[in-house]
């Protein structure tokens, strides 16, 4: 497979660009007789769609995704489902300032010398309006997952730059624009977004994605663990510069008697694993943690280089995010979800029954 | 694929229980016409073998690696090539008391669980011994990669427990058993090493893996992003809890004038990007770390369960690493050449000459 | 890949039903630089397409396929390339009658038991009509592998029912509407199928395909042999029963001084391999043959089953193929260019230049 | 995958050369909790050993395989089994002769062509001895299939030069050399051979193979449609030609009316079909045909050329089949198990209850 598709026995492929005809994608391997509708997927990229608050950037996409195939009569049929969403914002302004000029941090420069072409407008493939096709993809799992076993997955900001939740409150991550657990500190974000976009600059951040009643025993050792490929499929979204699992990189400073998780009749003491032992899950909570860079496209002034071999300065005016965390949260859940899902399905071909997978050895 | 393989172009498949009789992989798709024997692999393999210092554990194998296929006269044939190690210090003792114990921090619960079925003796398939093909595998492509395209990787402990490695020197990782770039540390973690022993606990540790010589072009949008790769690979090896690419977590606090690196005609200015922009290399040095747990494998006790219902302490006694990320340092030097080598190939397959890949245009 | 997706470096995954919204497919893995328009597919399209001559369906359909992504400024681009063709035709007629019945010889019953749902109308996903799709992105192989090195795919049919092309006259296949090369059977190929319209009954045919440009060693041992990989993907369209290379089933009463093709340093002095030698092309032109078997839409009645457990006779009525062999003939063309295509990418990775497999030993 | 590994979900990956160190493979996917030991391999890899009678080649090969891994206190654990058999009968004789000679009909060229370089004692990688690692994969298959399914797969030789079987008693096959379901043809095919033999010829074959007790639904549309990958798998069988599914190239001048199967609540009328209908299994028997050429290696001198650019004579003196078709029956069967294995899985994924395929509708 040449980089567009992820997954085994739940195939997702995309294609697309920012600035092209439209985006769309092909699930393969959904399993038939799940009731599937547009609506099933609009809510979550409602939920990703540029230009729902100040914060985020101001193109405006309303984002409607078509089901072209794979359902009849309201129910997935398991053949290959088709989506499609077609761009209606590209705006047909002049890119020759850009055409030939690599912005700095910015994917140009690599597609230029990996393909010797590529499509300027927008940062064509490489931009994140690509993901509004995982996230359509991940809804499908989402809804499976959560309609056939009970699983259910939620994403949060858990840090924009210095600003950190301490309480984790999952009934209040929808109710603000941040999608931000900690109720105490949106103030604190409000104020400091504001300073943020007068200085023209971006900020990095973290994201937490969390997944509950997960059986134990998803996972393909040895190289397609469970960690492994949620580390795969998160760190393929666009910005994200780190992984963790669990307790992560606080791993580094911990002792043996500190981490590992005590096991009683009652369950699992605590959760440092993150919900996975051995590259399979354990039947605890699955926790990811994932870093995401500043965006690239500011106002600040930065030196950078053209096509044609000359130095010149890049300042990037326009519609960007100046967090493109607080965005990168329903994409989160969509990876995560098209992740188990489809180690749902490995587990399920290699055993006879899946239903095996529920602890039916030792904790209550 | 279930699970055992990794790569696309140069595909990996590994097999073999810590006490079986052999622990075996099939490299598929190295090209042909490259020189190899055994030495060249037995290096890596002696560097993250057992019982080569007071630090790790006192289980002897010589893991001797034979090449069985796929190489003739010397070279290889671009045919599979078949790779054995024979376990030879299966000490056949008793293991009545582990065969019904989830040891707590480990696979024994999970791998129950998802199979029904599990070879208790010495964690079985989940051991990282497993992870010696890995390093043999991993030998084929770093000569590769070296011989034809001048590609380096080398892998160092940066951090171990609460001892921070200060200044990096390459020359100096290879000079002491814990692979440790600042060699004004060595006595204390010496120190620190010998109190973990005595209190019989385990420490986690950091481990940061650079290669050089990387030519523009490497990695496949949009899934299989060379840094979605290389964190799939990574987040694969046992104990692994996160995976960081350049400036990893740091950035969820760094500005976007602060993060992106500005280019020249004399190149970039810095690597927070850690050689990979949009997915791709970006002809920087490729910079990963990695986040290791300290082993449950403690004679610190423990409360667990057993496989019949009841409760139990543990208290794993014998030889284990007390720190497994020293040896985790060629493991990481492995997948990393692993991932590269896969993704040199699966870049030449699309791209019609893969010197194109060079840097031709812009910077010096 | 759970069926939808044939192909490794040049990946082709579709979807549609004969009566849904679109078809589509998405090309990943294509080579940037290649110059590509709807144009370039339009024509393959346009002869696989119903209703061109009184030979074939009547259902009308214009097939007008359009190019979403992966395409800009006229070349492909390196990114996945999104194809698509709305369904116009779909007449919104009533299928009550087929509903809940098996028709005999279609996959009625095999879709049903398999998902338990199916889409009835027309067929839905098992219905011919999703060749479109294969048709589209054989187009694009076809225009890469004649631009770029000089290989044309050429696919006619040799027998219908009882009537064999004696002579193979590869200038008139496009002159006839059966594709035929021996120009002294039309008249009776004509007065055939005006008999078998009239008995309401369809007729088996042969389709042969012929490739010539074919560099030495393209096809992967042991198992992704060329030959295959071919015999996958042939018999892998609608109605195919059988697939012959070179000689086929003629060898099982060959002796081996007939078989063998000897050389000398004027190349080989026959072809009965069909250009295929281990699994590797040879140089040779490679030569296959599949037999279509006729379609079960005939309006002789038969004895079938209805999903509710009643015994029913059918009869088709509408518009169908008498001779689905004859629309064949492009989809051959297009599965064979997707695998060679495939193929030479596959062997470009392994192959650090893929030049040297032009013959550079021995043959004139 | 680069070509040695065949399967999604029952992955078979070998490695080995005719004149190497040993054989090898890995299964990866192997459902856990299933009985096996090296037995139930080995009566199959005997049926397939060269020497074990006169009509087959001289070399004696114990074949002995070994279970290195995957398999614990006697039953498979679901972790990747490694299988191994050591070449002893490499004689270490003199190769200088064939060094640098094509012998014509081998796949010497396209090796020397596609590589550069190439084992050329005993023809490598391409010497069907590399098939005794797909029996033994196929035996472990043949044994799931059988015991937890009830499906039973049995091969025969259907025609040996110009005698064909006319009737097939299954329960003949194994009490003749040759795999025959005719006694009334065993004279005569005891006479052929020995005039065989004296000319120093050969001769082409057709294996039959049929599996019974396959539920309906396996399959995958529409790519991997089942009898797509029986192609695949029985093409990819050394010296095969041809693949027929049912009534296979017969189609060609069958008319609809007589190739449909009609179907009543006493099931299927006949099996035209070869029991799949839109590639998808319908229950009946799965009924498949190969046509296998006759091997190239005769003592009937034949032209050829050198690496050096040089015409020569070939004479192919020693051990070998003069017709490969009967030992190539073991091989059909084990590559049809290896398909249906992996279809069964893969059918189970996407499937919430895989005894739903058992028929629910319809037919008794």
């Amino acid at each position: 497979m040449s980089g567009n598709s992820i997954g085994q026995n739940f195939v997702v492929t995309t294609f697309g660009e920012s600035h092209g005809v439209a985006l769309g994608c092909i699930i393969d391997g959904c399993p038939p007789g799940i009731a599937l509708n547009e609506a099933d997927m609009q809510l979550d990229l409602d939920r990703r769609r540029p230009g729902t608050s100040r914060y985020t950037t101001a193109r405006r996409e309303p984002d409607e995704v078509r089901i072209l195939s794979g359902v009849f009569e309201g129910q997935t049929t398991g053949t290959s489902i088709g989506l499609l969403i077609e761009n209606t914002d590209q705006r047909s302004k002049d890119y020759s300032n850009i055409k030939d000029l690599f912005r700095p941090g910015h994917a140009d420069y690599t597609y230029q010398q990996k393909y010797g072409v590529r499509d300027y407008r927008g940062g064509g493939r490489s931009s994140a309006r690509e993901t509004a096709m995982r996230v359509a993809a991940g809804a499908v799992a989402k809804k499976y997952l959560k309609q056939v076993h009970g699983i259910e997955i939620n994403a949060y900001l858990s840090q924009l730059g210095p600003i950190k939740a301490e309480t984790i409150d999952f009934n209040e991550i929808e109710n603000n624009a941040f999608f931000f657990p900690d109720v105490t500190k949106l103030d604190a974000l409000d104020e400091y977004m504001r300073d943020l976009k007068k200085s023209g600059d971006s900020i990095g951040a973290k994201v937490s994605v969390v997944a509950t009643g997960v059986p134990v025993g998803l996972g393909e050792p040895v190289f397609d663990r469970l960690d492994a490929e949620i580390a795969h499929a998160l760190m393929g979204i666009n910005a994200v510069k780190g992984v963790e699992i669990g307790d992560g990189f606080e791993v580094v400073n911990q002792k043996g008697s500190e981490h590992r998780d005590l096991m009683s009749l009652d369950g699992f003491a605590s959760n440092h694993a993150g919900g996975i032992l051995g590259g399979i899950s354990s039947g605890q909570p699955i926790v990811a943690h994932i870093a995401m860079k500043p965006t690239s496209s500011i106002s600040v002034p930065g030196e950078s280089i053209t096509a044609t071999g000359k130095e010149a300065e890049v300042v990037t005016k326009g519609r960007h995010d100046p967090c493109v965390g607080i965005r990168a949260v329903p994409i989160a859940e969509a990876m995560l979800a098209i992740v188990l899902m489809d180690h749902l399905l490995r587990h399920r071909a290699q055993n006879m029954d899946v239903n095996s997978s529920t602890p039916i050895i030792g904790m209550r």
